[in-house]
């Protein structure tokens, strides 16, 4: 483990999040809010301490990144973008208790969108958009991080996209780490703009559009009204963030492969098709659920159905509705999607689509062997024979999340918390989710929980955000050994 | 498929059934009660099926079973014995609706201790006899299904084996079927002898002692009394109960082994260490918990966690106490020890340890991997390595126990139920526990729930108890093929 090295790159990473700050400074000049100083004061840490870490570091001559140093680098560089992140909430004024500053932080970086504030349109409109901004950036970690620098890293680095993303590999976007990323941002960056212009078009403020993009395209889920996207009551923009959501939550090298002219590549990829179906099925299936017993018109309980489904199943998290007064099928639903998630290599959480896909065949293959003992079946995904190393790491992957959970869980309702309720917390935060179950529902919020279970949250969101592995191989002893 | 011979099987099967009928006829002559007609038309009907099936079919000349036959005769069977096993209450006027009737006896052959029963003492004493009686059965079923027919199947037999119990075999107790067989039983009777004897001198009376330790000895749960063992109050009775439910839920070859002079059997696999630390350990936690906020001592408090942790964790079922009530950590921790389940080759039902225990070592396996790309490491159980395809086997187990407790709960809640509810009796009935959660708590029934919902129930019992793969491959389109 070079150390130097390590601290170089978070040296690098800290000094870009202080030089984005700017914009959060043009914005309260702008609205001539009461944050400038605290802004200020943030950026010159941040900068300050990464170009500390930059030049008091050397960058070593060989350009090989080792697993692990790669694995470190992915661990310690979103829980110190998370900590500087929250220097603007903790100095602003806006969340005085540290840990509630790191959690908001945290919980922005890893696009999870659960938030500890009780009135969040108290915040002044800087800190507001920080806090949508700080999602967008995270959103543009997870997609770069999955899609083109795991894969570039190498012999190593292919065991670190393992790590990432144990799934079968979408086609490589490009072979160079700086072209794909800067394709993948650049895509990132055009639907974002198209989102802008289409909440404009539904009567939402440019601050306001622009803050719901930089939340929906990271399927973050910030948003910057109390009652979330409840606020616009509006079906044109609910119909707007669902079909954004849902872009988002399908893998980005999709996206790119459309643009390059094919067309049918939605339907002809087997996880987008599994997404795209479960989204529908679920929206149905509820909007019948809560039709009659919740909403009067069947297009009213469609609308709701749909946003809190692909909400969920996308882990953006927005809500219109409180699903927690639904039938209970609609309420179960909610809380299996949670598990499911959106695709691989999207900006979205949970297991994701391919896992739970490969997971099944996986089922299937053991029960025909029953029946065939000496037959071979080859479980295939998009038609390629998935090699059982990498089935070994799904369904390890899968273990894994499931142990986690119900680990954090009991480590929640030790503190006190009822069980449904740590269930749905821990379920959302692993999940970067946003709202969860019992006291931390779609209209309540996480700022009642204990300053240790905020920190137990916290260690969920990193889990979730950077694929289980890759936070919990620096608990195994051997990975600290020569 | 040989349906002939299949049926002369269960012929066999329900011949026997009927005989022991005869048990509760005499205790229907000893009270005196109401139910003598409906006992001699039950014995009746099944003898007189059992003769018509035996003698309407041939036994085939060749002495071999195919994998697919033995999963036939296994799942039908036990099916078989529940509809048979159902007559006494459906005739007896103990359950006048069939669902009812059939509901309450394959909780009995399955050992799930689930109840539709608003007031069982309100039942004949001759049907509250048959109805532990039931569970003694299915509890002598499951031990020689697992540890004694299956292995004895040979090359076919190891596969149906493997999808009975697919964790390490334990060492084979005699090669010869009838042999195992005897030997299981007789320790099976014999220890039931013991818990009588430990019943009556703590004052309980010979019938509810019989009828407790007829629920005991197969982690059963159905007691004669309408709160259980609560009934009694007894700290003595508790501490009974206790000891057998954790020797119930050992598997029986330990104790074999142990009669046979190997006195540190139970250290020294660590199976059955796994599963009594994990009693000890969770049942000082919820102690701790519940002492101060609903016991005023640590002594009572330990009573009562402990009885509830080991009725549990064992899936016996038997209540002192409502978990309902108790803070987040305790009910968060008996929900997860429904899952969790007793041993391997016992006749609790679950997950069962062994195979809780392999998947943390998968796990583990995955993470050293990540660290070291081209190490090859194997997974252990009592120092024997675990082949690759009983790891699978394993981890497709698990897999599909989730996927099926997930699918069977959200069939539940379709039916109207609450979220928690149908999670919580999907999750008793599986496990073959007997209480849940919500509505189907431990002082609470499964009399409300509609006929659609104790259907899905019984489908649960089964697949539970008989290890999933064995049920659900009868929905694999290939098990049907030539
Ligand atoms: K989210
Ligand atoms: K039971």
């Amino acid at each position: 483990m070079r150390w130097p090295y390590i601290a170089n790159v978070i040296g690098i990473l800290l000094v870009f999040l202080g030089l984005s700050m700017v914009f959060t400074l043009v914005c309260s000049l702008i609205y001539a809010d009461t944050s400038l100083v605290a802004l200020i004061e943030s950026m010159g840490v941040t900068i300050a301490a990464g170009l500390l870490l930059y030049f008091g570091s050397r960058r070593p001559t060989i350009d090989y990144i080792s697993p692990r140093e790669g694995i470190a680098i992915v661990a310690l560089g979103w829980t110190v973008m998370g900590l500087f992140g929250a220097l603007p909430f903790y100095l602003g004024d806006g969340l005085p208790h540290f840990t509630d500053a790191f959690f908001e932080s945290v919980s922005g970086f890893t696009t999870t969108g659960s938030s500890v504030l009780t009135n969040i349109e108290g915040l002044s409109r800087s800190l507001l958009f920080w806090r949508s901004f700080i999602q967008w950036l995270g959103g543009m970690g997870i997609i770069v991080l999955s899609l083109a620098i795991l894969p570039f890293l190498g012999v190593g680095g292919m065991q670190l996209f393992k790590a990432e993303v144990p799934s079968p590999v979408p086609d490589k976007l490009t072979p160079r780490l700086s072209d794909s990323a800067k394709i993948l941002w650049y895509l990132y960056a055009l639907i974002s703009v198209a989102e802008v212009i289409f909440l404009l078009a539904g009567g939402m403020d440019f601050y306001d559009a622009l803050c719901h993009t930089l939340t929906t395209m990271p399927t973050g889920g910030f948003s910057t009204k109390n009652t979330s996207m409840a606020h616009y009551d509006s079906a044109y923009l609910d119909y707007v963030v669902v079909v954004f959501m849902v872009i988002a939550g399908i893998n980005f090298s999709l996206h790119y492969q459309m643009l390059r002219g094919r067309t049918l590549i939605f339907w002809r990829d087997s996880e987008c098709r599994f997404f795209l179906g479960l989204c529908l099925v679920l929206s149905l299936v509820i909007a019948f659920n809560i039709h009659g017993t919740v909403y009067d018109s069947f297009g009213k309980a469609f609308q709701y159905a749909s946003f809190q489904v692909v909400s969920i199943v996308t882990t953006t998290g927005f809500a219109t509705a409180d699903y927690e007064t639904w039938p209970g099928l609609s309420q179960a639903i909610i809380f299996i999607c949670m598990f499911i998630g959106a695709s691989a290599g999207s900006t979205g959480g949970g297991m994701k689509c391919a896992r739970v896909m490969v997971c099944f065949k996986y089922c299937y293959r053991e029960l025909f062997v029953l029946v065939h003992p000496r037959s071979i079946v080859q479980v295939k995904l998009n038609a390629a024979v998935v090699p059982d190393s990498v089935l070994r790491s799904i369904m390890g992957f899968l273990a894994l999340y499931m142990g986690l959970f119900v680990f954090s869980s009991l480590c929640l309702a030790a503190l006190g918390m009822d069980m449904v309720s740590s269930f749905g917390a821990v379920a959302a935060c692993i999940g970067n989710i946003g709202p969860g179950f019992g006291t931390v529902g779609p209209v309540d919020n996480f700022a009642h929980i204990s300053a240790a279970g905020k920190w137990i949250l916290i260690w969920c969101m990193l889990l979730g955000r950077l694929e289980i592995y890759t936070v919990i191989v620096l608990f195994v002893p051997e990975f600290w050994k020569k």
